[in-house]
């Protein structure tokens, strides 16, 4: 099933203005204009289908990421998709471990928001051409013979399309500076745990679809009101968990809390009402400490991102100090690869896992950081929002209920309710949870016209407001 | 004397075609083209007086840091540089903090990378017009005066030129982060202690220079009698430090260690002759043990980048396993920033700790690196080679020594022979040492000529070289 030659890789910087409107401001990012580097795959194959793949960014250095998806153009352009899906890890190796590239890395910042956009490009291309959503191509690599059957003839390579096996999976992997903590055997037996039950756990889904909870009423850029409006509609809608920013100015995070938790309810973990909160880096250890210890009687089930992603120390450090209050820390947005996730892992620094899909590397690298959240069994809770998150998560978070964690305990994906109708296959939300997505691919095809607009510098939107803003 | 608005930024994209040579191939870096994103500054003052700055690169990339520099222009342009200086620990978060720009860092890879260069640039022109080295600059700012003098008038602001007082070089660090581990007054504190015995160091180093080792002979991509070859002509020349490129195949790494320390004689410690050992990154935490075990026999003083860069536990792991058998571990040119050596520090991760002065953000995040390694007495030792890379670190390091570290004991500065004579300024080294440089600035000007003919990929050097690459 697998066919073409990568003919064609074209890349945009595309930008919704939603500063203006305040969406996005947090404690650290207080004027986001949400946008994404969208990259463009075509290949030689006569189907017309085209893979496409996003980074997410906040509006100025859009075109910095797109300066580097040109810089790893050359890795892809000219291959086979059978030769690269068929050593995935090779082909990740590559693009990561570029001998003059890495230096500007390596496997972090610019770089690897490029290589996250690429790969995300080349999974959509891969499931869309196998006629499946990446979740059930993931589903089905995972295993679904018996675990006592020989291994499949196809292996090792050449790959064989359709070869249902965990090896299969396990080879997308880049297993480098992680086997202290998992190896690929951990990783298969992971997987072939993962076995039973898998088919009741897909039916599942696709039934009653993965819990969500919402960011979209407690922006720090919203007033009182408009928080107080959006919440209530949010409870109207069957959303029964919340996050807030906090962070800026501990009085105000009172009040907004103090409005949250009185309208949600005074339960915390024996209800499902549940207030997360969110800091997006403000603090310094000491700080996050003192500020929580405050806020702890809003009885938040985390605190989100107290501190520096970088500081695995600190967030152990938080992490022993407010957990005997009550309060979980998460982190990941900005956790800039699997070696952060690994040390976070070790140190006891989290109690709820927070993947990104575009800072780290695709699918590739998360698969790696679903598989460490298992071993050491701690939930993975998705960072979604911004533009196109929801719609490449979800695929995520669901091949992790149905193929590795198989639980849903204390286990919720972010959910932001912006920008959306770009999307030609935009996320699905009913009663609160992300239904599955049918269509074939990774749901991230843009559709060209919203493309198209808003093109910075030059599209439609973008030629209306800058003059304006220059005034 | 500081004087002058900022009027223009230009960024341009250097590169040496240093790979078909072999010269500074390692076991992960196996081509490059040692290169620079060179940044010059002006103002509208009428002394004509000019800020350099570079970042380093190794050729494919280079573009990519050009382009962030030029998304940061808008924070230096139409600024005057006694606001800049006057206020260095706000710029510098103006920077870094930029609420747009930070989400494709933050404070790392390509972005971090364009502040540094951004950044020594500034240093460079105040450092110029102040009529000082950068060293000389920030030993008198690392205050003269008397611990029991009171206070100078001049503070807080606005800044008086020449204002000699710690708190000034305190001032020009941002404390983000790492107050967990190093507060303003613990900064204070150790500068105060670094008065005595100042005026004498700063002799000795003007009369002896600072001690260095050289990584010139021993990269991967030489033969076995160049490496000879090259060895005996350093010892000849006084050197007695020698570092060797490791990691890509045991084999050969106990050929050429074999051969090294047979040219420098059986001993370690208690001899001045030393052999360091790098890897690049090029190993897992286990292998990294293993492999070196098997390498012990040759003593070397350490291991360089054993594994990622990000990898803090697992630094301390491989600490633990290899510092009874008289390794130390040695790390930094590819730390992104202040946090990760805060936590190498809290882990006891490394003996050898090696500042980058174009990875970390400039002179005022070095500065914050160099106050934590003298807290936890860890020696610095820093990375140099590439291009410029000797030429900007000798500042900081000679600084270490005169008002901070107060000592030599276990420091040594690496320094390649390459390149040098592309700069105005370069460095000069005598009886294996860095001899404190004496021109104004930060000795990062480049020959215009230099520059245009080494411009990518319009420059003399490239046209000829490009056309016959693509055959």
């Amino acid at each position: 099933m697998v066919r073409g030659r990568i003919s064609r890789l074209s890349v945009r910087d595309v930008r919704f203005p939603t500063s203006l409107g305040g969406h996005g401001a947090d404690a650290m990012h207080t004027d986001p204009d949400y946008s994404a580097a969208y990259v463009v795959i075509e290949t030689d194959a006569e189907d017309g289908i085209k893979g496409c793949g996003i980074t997410f960014t906040l509006g100025k250095g859009t075109e910095v990421v797109v300066c580097a998806v040109n810089a790893l153009a050359h890795h892809v352009l000219n291959k086979d998709l059978k030769d690269i899906v068929g050593d995935f890890r090779g082909f990740y190796r590559q693009l990561t471990s570029d001998g003059q590239l890495r230096w500007i890395g390596p496997e972090k910042g610019v770089v690897h928001l490029a290589t996250a956009a690429v790969l995300n490009a080349v999974w959509d291309l891969w499931a869309k051409q196998e006629g499946k959503p990446v979740w059930k191509l993931l589903v089905d690599m995972g295993g679904e013979r018996s675990q006592h059957e020989a291994p499949p003839k196809c292996w090792p390579l050449p790959l064989l399309s359709r070869c249902q096996d965990p090896r299969m999976l396990v080879s997308c992997i880049d297993f480098r500076y992680i086997t202290d903590v998992l190896t690929e055997e951990d990783a298969l037996e992971i997987l072939q745990k993962g076995q039973i039950g898998k088919k009741e756990r897909e039916k599942q889904m696709l039934a009653q679809g993965y819990p969500a909870y919402t960011t979209s009423c407690a922006w720090l850029g919203y007033s009182d009101d408009t928080l107080k409006q959006l919440c209530a509609q949010a409870l109207k809608d069957g959303w029964t968990r919340f996050k807030v920013k906090v962070g800026a100015d501990l009085q105000d995070d009172m009040r907004r809390c103090q409005i949250i938790r009185d309208m949600i309810g005074p339960e915390k973990t024996l209800s499902l009402f549940l207030q997360m909160m969110d800091a997006n880096q403000r603090w310094d250890v000491p700080e996050a400490v003192e500020w929580m210890s405050k806020l702890a009687k809003f009885k938040p089930l985390w605190i989100e991102e107290p501190t520096s992603p970088d500081d695995i120390l600190g967030h152990a450090t938080i992490s022993k100090a407010l957990v005997p209050l009550g309060i979980g820390i998460a982190t990941g947005e900005q956790c800039h690869n699997r070696v952060i996730f690994k040390q976070l892992l070790q140190a006891k620094a989290l109690q709820f896992l927070q993947i990104d899909s575009c800072r780290l590397g695709s699918v590739n690298e998360n698969l790696s950081v679903l598989l460490m959240a298992k071993k050491f069994e701690i939930p993975v809770c998705p960072h979604a929002g911004g533009v196109g998150l929801c719609e490449l998560v979800q695929h995520l978070i669901i091949f992790d209920y149905i193929s590795v964690s198989a639980s849903l305990e204390n286990r919720v994906c972010e959910y932001v309710d912006h920008l959306h109708e770009h999307f030609k296959y935009p996320v699905m939300i009913q009663r609160a949870s992300y239904m599955p997505p049918k269509d074939p691919g990774y749901s991230t095809e843009m559709k060209e016209e919203s493309v198209k607009k808003h093109q910075y510098p030059d599209g439609e939107v973008w030629k209306k407001l800058l003059p304006a803003q220059e005034n």
